[in-house]
């Protein structure tokens, strides 16, 4: 059996990108979870990515496999991907490089130059070297990325297109822990994400998986979350790590403690 | 402020090696920790390694760095090599891809021709693509590893000079505890790395650093561990991922719970 796995950024010009990644001195700590180290990327860096996803922020799962959207963001933005046609030519990145800590942290940053600027410089070099035809922005914080790119000269060189849909956890963030307020968040995020695939999916010319549109339901179905693919993961990393369970937590009695600590249990069953 | 980092396995003829790599048919969950992923190596694949090092198996912190050798035996490893004059120039394989698992499992399993078999073929690429000087085999089980390969058609025709040392951690192991059991089985593992120094040295004509060959004392002395380099580890792995504290335990109740689990705490005063 042979393994896949993706080499990451190690050539040009991400390469050079990554060598001059920006530390806690842009990033403060009071705002962002720096100490976990920067996590760049998700996708292709090889020149053959069509579609470019803008998530948000890394968070712990993130942190181990030191790619993002690996986790339950992940395996939907997999199925997302999926319904417009793209199982392997895709590139994400997210809005910050580190794990936003607290409620506003993002908010507050957003508009702060050296993180604008480092993440136009990812944008810029994705640009020039693939064929991107679409972009999808996952919450408003990458909708506020996307819009910052676009007002730049190189930005405005390039008219994919776009859509800015609701993140995929927000309906766990906007729920509080009710049960009947996930489901109707959830069935609301499917909704918008329905409008955005509706929109975008004539406008795909190279899907990896060409097929008619199957919208979503009410709730997600079968098939609609999909496993990290282990050509996206770097080499010898554990298949439950690309799997849907939940396998890292940040455990700890005070915040600070919580704030140290990455918890990892692998799934039952796996052993 | 630029960042170095290790691209790993990715280009031939180790990417090949990597997507070829044995799972739990060939290393038995028995006696392996196969569920945390093979973990293959540290330091350059760009041939340019002039010292060869042969460990044991990778330990908690390995599985998440995956580079072997990052732990407390890889700073003693590098305090090791820098008496030799290396401070890049090196390259660190292990005799298993996996964790051992109990006290027998390694010496069990040292036999097995599939395991000899995938480290021969790394061996094969090592010593075909690079000078390599000196090999150092950390431990009886490396020992065995390298009489494996010395057996080979291909390995009888290398003859670097060659050092079997006391493993690095041969006297946490060995000691049960005793602090005064430490201190002596310290004491004489340094005296065994003094005499491998005392033979190896006069031998290494392309170290990183020359100089006159500096003997351990009875003890470490400041400066005879040393951090992992920068340069050895995947990008945006955080710094104290590469220091001398113990950032990574097995917890549990039972075995079982233990086997499942890695807790990571960074380091007081990191955050």
């Amino acid at each position: 059996m042979t393994h896949l796995f993706d080499p990451g950024p190690v050539s040009e010009p991400y390469a050079s990108l990554v060598g001059a990644y920006p530390g806690s001195d842009v990033y403060p700590p009071a705002s962002f979870r720096a100490e976990w180290g920067p996590i760049f990327h998700r996708g292709r860096l090889d020149g053959s990515a069509h579609l470019l996803v803008i998530g948000q922020d890394p968070a712990q799962s993130e942190a181990i496999v030191r790619r993002i959207l690996v986790g339950e963001a992940g395996h939907r933005t997999q199925g997302l991907m999926a319904k417009l046609g793209f199982t392997r030519s895709y590139l994400l990145i997210n809005t910050f490089l580190y794990s936003v800590y607290g409620q506003t942290g993002g908010e507050q940053h957003k508009d702060d130059q050296q993180i604008v600027d480092y993440r136009n410089s990812w944008l810029r070099s994705i640009f020039g070297g693939n064929t991107i035809e679409v972009v999808l922005a996952l919450g408003s914080l990458a909708d506020d990325a996307w819009q910052k790119w676009k007002q730049t000269p190189v930005g405005q060189t390039y008219s994919p297109a776009y859509a800015h849909v609701t993140h995929p956890t927000e309906p766990e963030s906007s729920s509080g822990g009710s049960a009947a307020k996930l489901t109707a968040a959830i069935a609301a995020m499917l909704q918008n994400w329905n409008q955005a695939l509706a929109t975008l999916h004539p406008l795909v010319t190279h899907p990896d998986v060409p097929g008619p549109l199957v919208p979503y339901g009410d709730s997600f179905a079968p098939g609609d979350r999909i496993e990290i693919p282990e050509f996206d993961a770097p080499a010898g990393i554990p298949e439950w790590m690309r799997s849907p369970a939940a396998w890292a937590q940040r455990v700890g009695k005070t915040a600070a403690d919580k704030r140290a600590n990455i918890t990892i249990t692998i799934p039952a069953g796996v052993i």
